[in-house]
């Protein structure tokens, strides 16, 4: 079996270094299965060295297999690591860094202590994570199924009358019900204006009949993230509302419809979603990117934005999630997280879409 | 009113610079109000800047009354941040970035658009959050009492034949209905040998009578963290628990002794509650610091470990939290967040700490 560090290992002379020194937390976890913080792992041709202290000594034996562990006593971890690291690969190897994760302090702590070429292997192990194995994909439909659930639950008690903070918490007892970890990110409710802002924080407003709600939410299923974003009418919505609802409804359903293995996420899938609200006069309101892949992390590779995109593979999992933002009056955004395939895309959370009106 | 901001003006000759560019989100939060992430805030003499994009627009129009409000389209942060600095301070200007929050593939396109000299300013603003004032000291006592609260409730419900993950989440659903915004922090729930590890995530374990079981928690209170720990017998326990129970304990109050205005977190505090472990046999059990401050983030400055200290002051909050750890058969530790006084420290946690027996 190919293992993940295998895979990395099958990359180091493209990056055109001998090992590469992981300090992200999620790629140590991607790679070992080590879930403690605090903690780097260095990447060799025939080894790998996971180096983190005395806090986690048990927890990294019961969690580690395919690394040599090596422990950190009084001295930092990036000094402890570079020079394991120079051990390891030999005196004066090049050694890869990960430059988007490392704080300018602690590189410039690595570049003092290590004593041969560095080089950013920018994010060549992040972006590993992008395409999904089947492990991985069994876990992020879990995480999807329970993110359905417990929304579609939350939803049936009704929504007029109760504070935006009490729904965001309904929705943490539930995926705690069903057994997910937790969230995968703090969920968010906006009733009527407050939705306008497309991260805000659910407060005390109680929703009113006629106000639109965004929720968006996601369970955390052994370590992997789900996303969804519904909006909801809390009774009847104005013509105006349901206008704004239905494109932003035909513009994820143009973004959807764009993604497949080969697609670019900038000029296919942002491009198509984007032109529905163009075309409908909202270009204006919608100033967030349309999609990001979803894994160990919310956010994470591949980008599908109108600024940054990424070309679709199989296997990858991303979100389609347009919206529109109207000062003073609404925010609507709908979304799904959803598997590329070859032909296509499977959708993971899979909650109806037609406005649904909850009283 | 001399605010947040003007103090850390006062201070940009000393840190020989004429402006800073801060980029970590908890001090951009201190600094202004602003809540949201992918904010950066330029500090000049006269005038201090906040940059943010459009999903935060409306939110950090109402947060933030301290600083002018430039909008990010569709560059990065840091290049807009960059093309801002050099407008507001003037051509040339020393810029004080903060190394350690920077990421180093941000500090090079930091460094690739700003055409004047940039100077780390280490954890200037950091540091400048140690020292609490009224405002955060009232909220802070706010946070340790919901903390107890729900400690103290949790607990009395009983904790034999409960799993470490029921309890945890017990606790959460307490500091949610005591109004918290919720956890500071994951709790640690740990039975048996299970806490052992200092870390220890909590799980499907049931807790048996007999076990001794750390409970890490704390609530957050607007925006501001409290951190407790207390360690329970389920059950009677046996004597050489109770004697590692009684060290710990001791060494908590020794620490605690070592607490003022002036006293060092490393040669006093530290040093005070280790010498006690030590004398017992313990000393290779305790493998991490004494404590840490306590605010807007769960570990923050000032640090009272082994290795590394601060000098303490009056007005700072922070934690004093010696454990014993054997491997395979227990954990114990003890901790409180306190307030530094001139002449000692008063606690904010205040649960008590002789060793209490729960069925």
């Amino acid at each position: 079996m190919t293992t993940r560090l295998d895979r990395l290992r099958a990359r180091l002379e493209e990056l055109r270094v001998d090992g590469v020194l992981v300090t992200d937390p999620v790629d140590v976890r991607y790679l070992t299965g080590f879930r403690g913080e605090d903690a780097t792992l260095v990447v060799a041709p025939d080894a790998a060295l996971l180096c983190t202290d005395s806090r986690f000594w048990e927890q990294v034996h019961e969690e580690v297999s395919g690394a040599e562990l090596s422990k950190v006593t009084s001295e930092p971890l990036l000094v402890h690591s570079a020079r394991e690291a120079a051990r390891v690969l030999g005196s004066g190897a090049r050694l890869g860094y990960q430059g988007a994760q490392l704080s300018h302090a602690s590189y410039r702590r690595l570049r003092s202590r290590y004593d041969g070429p560095l080089r950013d292997v920018g994010q060549a192990v992040t972006r590993q994570r992008a395409v999904k194995d089947e492990s991985e994909i069994a876990v992020m439909r879990r995480a999807a199924a329970v993110t359905d659930e417990a929304l579609g639950l939350v939803v049936g008690r009704g929504l007029v009358g109760r504070r935006e903070r009490d729904v965001a918490w309904d929705l943490r007892a539930e995926y705690h019900r069903l057994g997910a970890e937790g969230e995968a990110f703090p969920a968010i409710v906006a009733a009527g204006d407050h939705g306008a802002q497309a991260h805000a924080l659910p407060g005390e407003r109680v929703i009113r009949a006629g106000d639109l709600v965004v929720i968006d939410t996601g369970a955390r299923v052994d370590g992997y993230c789900s996303d969804i974003t519904r909006t909801y009418a809390a009774g009847e919505p104005s013509e105006e509302l349901r206008h704004i609802y239905d494109t932003v409804l035909r513009a994820q359903l143009g973004g959807l419809e764009a993604v497949r293995a080969g697609a670019h996420g900038r000029s296919d899938v942002d491009a198509a979603a984007r032109a529905v609200i163009e075309a409908a006069g909202y270009g204006d309101r919608f100033g967030h990117g349309t999609g990001h892949g979803v894994g160990l992390e919310v956010h994470e590779a591949p980008a599908l934005g109108r600024v940054r995109g990424d070309r679709l593979e199989a296997g990858m999992v991303c979100t389609v999630e347009p919206g529109v933002y109207v000062e003073g009056l609404v925010g609507v955004r709908i979304e799904d997280t959803v598997l590329v395939t070859p032909a296509g895309c499977e959708r993971l959370t899979r909650l109806p879409k037609d406005l649904e009106v909850v009283e």
